[in-house]
């Protein structure tokens, strides 16, 4: 999982548009926990794929980590926090939204094109690296997406990220 | 489904650069056609939700009409083609790469973020417009993983892009 750097010509979108568009896809997954029913977010699955309280744990273990280690340089180990219900979900994902916006301004604009090797596993651009954060959000979501489907229960509109 | 321009100051991503990570998304998600099953292409739902031939369907619907309305200022109607085989489709999304390809460098860096109404109906920056399609993708492409799983076939790895 490695990728080179791309020559930089102009901008896509500037980095305060980037961290608005992901906490606006982190407002979505956050209402997807809140309509996941307590006794399925833990353990209801299809095709043996992981319950999406588990896959939310994970998206938990990457987004702050990840900032921390691109703004201060220092790593840990990936780990995937496990917590054990509803309310510690909600309450982990909330203290992720103020992580996320308070290191995001201490990247600075030049360094989204520098090379990185994160979590000392994966090397790659930051830009990479944090679109890598956003898509695997959006595709596990997708998957919880599948699984209240098929409990019988419809899920938030993908479109809405007030 | 509006949003309104954000400040843009320095870049998160280069336009070329967020082609190329669009275009790994879509080797990703045309290795996911290749893998499907034919004979469930059109037909297996979870939940009843669409089929995973029909979420490809809408996916080529949005993406070149997308950048042709973008560069061109003309939008035809919204419309999801319907392809019937597993060779329609990939035939329709080399087709729809070839498009994207040769439409972006006509759109020039400054231009992402002015605010545009695509297919007559959705408002906001050129960036939101293109995320929106992206994420569309890979949202789509996560419930087919599901969908592979229940089949108990082994979807392609995520952080495949090549």
């Amino acid at each position: 999982m490695t990728t080179s750097a791309t020559p930089t010509t102009g901008s896509f979108i500037s980095p305060s548009a980037l961290l608005e568009h992901w906490q606006g896809h982190r407002r979505l997954t956050r209402r997807m926990i809140e309509t996941f029913p307590e006794d399925q977010l833990f353990t209801f699955s299809i095709g043996g794929m992981r319950p999406f309280g588990e896959l939310v744990g994970e998206m938990l273990g990457m987004a702050a980590p990840m900032l921390r280690g691109l703004v201060t340089g220092e790593w840990g180990t990936f780990t995937v926090p496990a917590p054990k219900s509803k309310a510690e979900l909600l309450h982990a994902w909330d203290e992720s939204t103020r992580a996320i916006n308070e290191y995001w301004p201490r990247l600075s604009a030049d360094r989204f094109a520098e090379t990185v090797t994160s979590f000392g596993q994966f090397t790659g651009p930051m830009y990479w690296q944090i679109l890598y954060l956003i898509d695997n959000e959006v595709h596990h979501r997708g998957q919880g997406y599948v699984y209240l489907r098929a409990l019988g229960i419809t899920p938030p509109a993908f479109y809405e990220r007030d």
